[in-house]
């Protein structure tokens, strides 16, 4: 099988990957959403350049993202460091997507930060 | 709206809605997988079987979860301990739904124990 591709994501990447991540302690973001599917409404985009611009952020380790034919979305992304996230959650085209998901693209959403004690992983 | 059909996963909620868990901290199961959608296979009366039960065990907080159409999923289940955990890992038709998860439905899935620090929800 061939590596994912560096930049891999649910939106933009070829074939859908898990995270390679490393030995844990690391920290995840756990984003969690509801919106209504409105074509034209600029998401898509948006989603795609967020996944482009934070994989290419220090300290971030990976992403795994769904989102069910229902509207509920669940994206987790990994970082070295709370300092890391702290940085990605401030950099201004970030920013200004999440004002967007706020007054258009999202009824609701919830965000954890969490730091990831134990993995285990199967490969068949 | 009608109420969806009782094994038309991903699960038998009527509505989607993001967890209301407590104040952190708190413990977060992250389980993200690859599977090829086969109809018959058995794997929707499971996985719904499993949320089931799952929400029933002691110290169980709330589930999200989504799979998107190129077959990755990722679910998150929230549990007021590491001993809940463990617990409903060790639950006996869920160690035979995990065996079957191995055996037939996923080609990769990992398994992520993490410590939630801080949440924030945002609703409309």
């Amino acid at each position: 099988m061939p590596p994912p591709a560096p930049n891999s994501a649910p939106h933009s990447a070829p074939a859908p990957a898990l995270a390679a991540t490393p030995q844990p302690p690391y920290w995840a973001v756990i984003f969690t959403s509801l919106r209504d599917e409105r074509p034209g409404d600029g998401y898509g985009q948006t989603a795609d350049r967020m996944v482009e611009l934070g994989s290419r952020q220090p300290g971030f380790l990976g992403l795994e993202s769904a989102r069910g034919s229902d509207g509920l979305g669940v994206t987790v992304s990994y970082w070295s460091s709370l300092e890391a996230i702290a940085a990605w959650k401030a950099v201004a085209e970030h920013e200004a997507a999440q004002r967007a998901g706020r007054a258009r693209w999202y009824h609701a959403f919830a965000t954890r930060v969490a730091r990831v004690e134990r993995e285990a992983v199967f490969q068949r």
